[in-house]
Formats: C-alpha cells, sequence, structure tokens
C-alpha cells in the first residue's frame, strides 16, 4: 500500500548505502521553468568518423595508432588524472594534510562503430563490455598498488562526455574514494548486526511492494532506489548477494547486459533523445580485505527531468545542504515503467 | 616555503571542515579540451525589463505585485522547495526511512537594477545585502520550528539561476543538511579537543604561509581553501571568532561587502565574463543549542575552468568516487591575485 504523504509533502529519505539524505519537493515539480535550456544534437553520426581518436584504425594525440579492433578496445588514457609512476609523498603540516594518489586510468571502447550507444547494442555486444569490464577488473585487483577500481561512464556533453564514441572509463588507485567509503562503512556495519547484505534485504523488500520496480530477469532487478536524488537515477541490481563483478558466470553476464540495454533503452524513450547519464560500478575494494559485506550495484545518473533540453540542476541549496528533487521516485517509475 | 609535490603529483587533499577527500592532478590541466563550450551570454541587460518577475513595481506568477523597492527586497518563494504548514509524518518500513521537512524558503533581490550583479554593485549597497541577511537569519532563528537557514546564491544561467536580476535564497527548514552535519561534527570535535575555531587556527596558519590568500581587510580573509574542488573556489571568513552573521557590527559589515565586491570584480575579471558560481554561506544552526564551535564563512563554487565557454564537469568519476581538479589552489591563487 503506497504512502500517498510521499506523495504530497516536503520530506527527507534516508539513502541507507551512504548514510545521507535527499530532500523531496514533490508539489515543486509544478513550478515553470524560464531558465537555460541544453542544446539537443540531433545529428546522425557516421558509423566511422575519420576525425574520432577513438574510432579503429585512427591516430591518438600521442602518436598510438588504435587497432582495427572488432567488438571492445580497452587502453590507457593518454590524459589520465591518475598514474601509477607518479611520486609517494605525504604533508601533514597544521591543518593542512595531503598524501599522494597513484593510479591507472583506462579508456573503453563499447563498439567500433561511432554511431552507437549502449542503447543500440545488442545484449549480446553489450555481453562483450561486461567480460571487458571482469578483464580489467581482474587484472588491476591483482595490482598490489591498487585497492581500488571505479568503472564508470560518462554519456552525452552534457555529461562532460568529450567525444560520442561509446565509451566509458576505468580510474584505479591507491586508497578509497569519498562515496566508496561511505557505502563500505554502511553495509560493513549492516552486515556485522544483520550477517545478510544490506543491499540484499532491501531488494527483498522492493520486490515484496513492486512500487519502485523497472524491471527484473531471473539475476537481476532494475529499479528507482527509494533514495534516488537525479530525477530519472536508477539502478542495477544482482539477486545473489556478489561482491564484485568477477562472480558473474556467462549466463549472469548477459542477463546483467540485458537488464543495462533494457534501461537504456527505456531512458532513450522517454523524452525522444539520446538520453545523457553517468553511471558507475559500486563493488568490493580491490585491498585484500575480507570483502563480503559488499554488494555490487550499477547506478545511473541522468540529469535530465521535463524533457530533452531542460535538466535538473544540482546547485545552490544541493551543494550546500542536501540534494533536493521535484518528482518522486515513485512517479519517475511510473514514466519509465510504461516504455519497456 | 611552498612544497612543490602538491604542483607536480597527483595527490588527494583533506577537508578539514566536512571530512572528505578532495583529488588533485596538477598536470592534467594540460589536456586538449574537445567537449561542450557553454553559452556566453554578451547582452546587455536593461535597468528595468518588464517581463522580470523581481523587477520592482511588476507582477509575479502567482499575481502579487512587487513594490517599487529601492534596494534589497524579499519575498517568500512561490514556489518554495520547503514548506511551513506542509503535513508531520514519518515512515520507518524496514530499510525505507524517510521524515517530513518543513521549513520556509524566500528570495531576495539584491538591487532593482536589472542590469547589475554583486560585481557591480558598490560596497555601501552589498551592505544592504548583508542587512538583510542579518534580518532574515534573526527572523528565522526566531522561528521555533526552524533549525537551520541556508543562505545562497545561484548566479549565471549555467549554475540553474533562472532570472537574471541580481537576487539571491533563503532556504530555511527545521533538521541540518547534509553538508551542515558534516561541517558540525567536525568542527565540534576540533572545538571540544583545542577549545579553539578550527577555522580560526586555520586562518593563523594560512595567514601566516599566503599561498592561498586572495585579499585580506581588517575584519576578513578571501581565501582559495587547500582542498578547495571548483577551479576557481574561494571563502571569505570573518577574522574574529564569529558563529553567525548576526555578531558583524555595521564596521564589520561594509568591510564584509568589501570583501565581496573584491572577489567578484576578480572573478569577472578571470575570463571576461560575469562569472557564475553558486555562493552560501555556512553558520550556526538556530536549534536553540550553544553553536559556539561554529566559524561562520562563505564560499562560492564557480564551475568555469579554462574559458569563458569551458567548464569543470563534475561527473562520473566525482559522483561515484570523490571530486576531483585539475588545476592546483595555488595555480589559482595566482591567477586571482593578479586581478585585484
Ligand atoms: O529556485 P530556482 O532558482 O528556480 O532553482 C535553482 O535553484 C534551486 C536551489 O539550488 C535548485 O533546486 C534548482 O534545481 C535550480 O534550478
Ligand atoms: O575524462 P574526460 O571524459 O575527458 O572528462 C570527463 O570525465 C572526467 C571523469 O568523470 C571528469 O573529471 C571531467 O571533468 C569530465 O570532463
Amino acid at each position: 500500500m503506497e504512502n500517498t504523504d510521499l506523495q504530497d509533502y516536503s520530506h527527507k529519505r534516508y539513502n541507507i548505502l551512504t548514510g545521507e539524505w535527499v530532500l523531496v519537493s514533490p508539489h515543486r515539480a509544478k513550478r515553470p521553468w524560464q531558465g537555460q535550456n541544453e542544446a539537443v544534437s540531433n545529428e546522425v553520426r557516421p558509423s566511422y568518423d575519420e576525425t574520432c581518436y577513438l574510432c579503429a584504425g585512427n591516430t591518438r594525440i600521442n602518436g598510438e595508432i588504435n587497432p582495427k579492433y572488432q567488438d571492445v578496445f580497452v587502453f590507457t588514457n593518454d590524459f589520465a588524472a591518475l598514474q601509477s609512476d607518479s611520486k609517494s609523498f605525504s604533508v601533514e603540516d597544521g591543518l593542512l594534510l595531503a598524501q599522494s594518489e597513484t593510479g591507472i586510468c583506462k579508456v573503453i571502447c563499447f563498439s567500433p562503430d561511432h554511431s552507437k550507444s549502449l542503447a543500440d547494442m545488442a545484449p549480446n555486444d553489450i555481453q562483450k563490455v561486461v567480460y571487458a569490464w571482469q578483464r580489467e577488473y581482474k587484472e588491476l585487483a591483482d595490482n598490489p598498488d591498487i585497492n581500488y577500481v571505479q568503472i564508470f561512464e560518462n554519456k552525452g556533453a552534457v555529461m562532460g562526455c568529450s567525444n560520442p564514441h561509446p565509451h566509458g572509463q576505468i580510474w584505479s588507485q591507491s586508497t578509497l574514494p569519498n562515496e566508496v567509503e561511505k557505502k563500505n562503512t554502511q553495509q560493513l556495519a549492516y552486515f556485522n548486526k544483520n550477517n545478510s547484505s544490506l543491499l540484499g534485504d532491501y531488494l527483498i523488500q522492493e520486490l515484496e511492494k513492486q512500487e519502485r520496480i523497472i524491471f527484473e530477469n531471473d539475476s537481476f532487478v532494475v529499479l528507482i532506489p527509494f533514495w534516488a536524488i537525479w530525477p530519472f537515477e536508477a539502478m542495477i541490481v544482482p539477486k545473489k548477494h556478489q561482491a564484485n563483478i568477477l562472480e558473474l558466470n556467462d549466463t549472469e553476464a548477459l542477463l546483467y547486459a540485458e537488464a543495462i540495454s533494457v534501461l537504456t533503452k527505456a531512458y532513450d524513450k522517454l523524452f525522444n533523445t539520446s538520453f545523457p547519464y553517468s553511471s558507475g560500478i559500486h563493488q568490493a575494494p580491490t585491498n585484500g580485505e575480507e570483502n563480503n559485506h559488499w554488494h555490487w550495484h550499477m547506478s545511473f545518473y541522468p540529469p535530465l527531468l521535463r524533457s530533452a533540453t531542460v535538466k535538473k540542476f544540482m546547485v545552490g541549496y544541493e551543494m550546500f545542504g542536501t540534494p533536493q528533487r521535484d518528482i518522486t521516485a515513485e512517479t519517475a517509475v511510473k514514466m519509465i515503467r510504461e516504455l519497456i
């Protein structure tokens, strides 16, 4: 039975994974918009672009030539934010505290076809991307200097993506990033107390309620979490308690690819545009500790709010206070579910 | 003596106020930019715009008519995210946790002149804005339902500002927002341990080093904090340990206005554009507790990175991991200091 107060009155919801809140103002979706509109690109891209530094056979800025790859292609980022041969140092000077951070940054092309996005790819082809993520995670996990691997994608110019060729990134590093620390703490506390997975138990509750589920198959649930921040934020969660993506067998890898496909296709239909987002996989650190409390998941943070050109701005109040959303998670689910 | 490692190698810096880290990659500023460019508006605005719902004498969407105000004008937001007559409820349903949130949201016009921004206003006129902030903080602090008052400004279309008329906002509410909780915790722990202000002690260190100071007058320091996230992020801090802006006397209010004026004017010169930002004042909660550990401060988070059209995108890695910056705080200070 739906709680109607949550659809009618301002409230905050608790994110069990981070321990932080989101402010929800359901009535505010009605306010007129007079602000900035985003540019929509209806440009039809060719399958091969000779000026694209990610297309097969082309030369990158540093002079390297991409192989004539057939499906997925991974290389070390030419302008990496983290470097493995960086100097190690630390600063502890009164209230000034700093620590060197080393790491390895990679770029992963999802397809040689310049015109495609994950939403246009068949689950079989997305499965190859999943395999590449597994290979990279494994290799980086085996590196003693790497203790955390962040797989992510920035899709669309509005998300700072500087090249429309379908690709994602992997930034891996020696320490745990802020957001990962939060999820580590919350999942560990719950696991120690209940001897079960926080996210697994949450899934059971959501599957019973059926209020925020977008899609499910044998191995995965796609849902809008109760505490979602972005208007159409969604999460893909394995039904089994798995700490990282290495635990996926071939069937599960394909079902994961199907979940990605269903969600990204629905997104594109929502505002009839190639839907921008940042997505990322949060999974167990590779720090050699027992990370049983981790339940890996992939989140999508899309910025659009009302149309292909009107996004949600996370600005003043959100930066200084708490993230704020207008339409509720439950309203957003209904809109997306219709498109599947 | 400057630590040159911090200018050469990837590292993370600790934010003493929030307890979180920022990733700094100094070498990455050299990467070429091929992504989205922001629109620059060189439109010269008139002093009065008959279609602007914030100009004096004009009618707002709800039918109310703005008075013919002479300096500052404050009214309750017509599309408030928080409402004082909202229903009170709470949800505790397994892992679903929610709590109603009531509050009062206001809009504050800085000037009747539609064409101006804080950067174009004389310190005397900015002082009137400071007085208005004091009056509003006082009135809201006296309201038993309000336990925190967030004063902020979103400036520029790129920061989600839907009207160029110079104005800011105040969102006040019954509980403490996420960011305020973090700063409360950190300041309290330091105050209990050292019996002095965390930010006050930090100021002493920065004034000694003179590496990150943009400007100072008798009562205020404008600096780029060691842990700044945004490329040209800056902070205005009172030299005296003051918990909130009510403690400012008239002279200090004018010196505060001068600090705002100097910083915003320098910002506008940096890329020869009306510099967008979100700014906000973090100060003691109004929850009736002893808040001596608070040292109020105003922060500016401007998105521009390389020019009037190229901003820093806080996306994939930043959303899933840790905020990341390219140019260091020390480089940014040098660029701004030259413009004063
Ligand atoms: O209230 P405004 O100016 O219409 O709206 C702007 O500021 C608010 C507070 O930071 C944000 O929630 C909105 O997303 C933004 O567009
Ligand atoms: O690496 P890219 O795609 O050039 O850059 C993009 O993603 C990075 C990682 O989220 C961000 O730090 C950059 O601000 C953004 O423009």
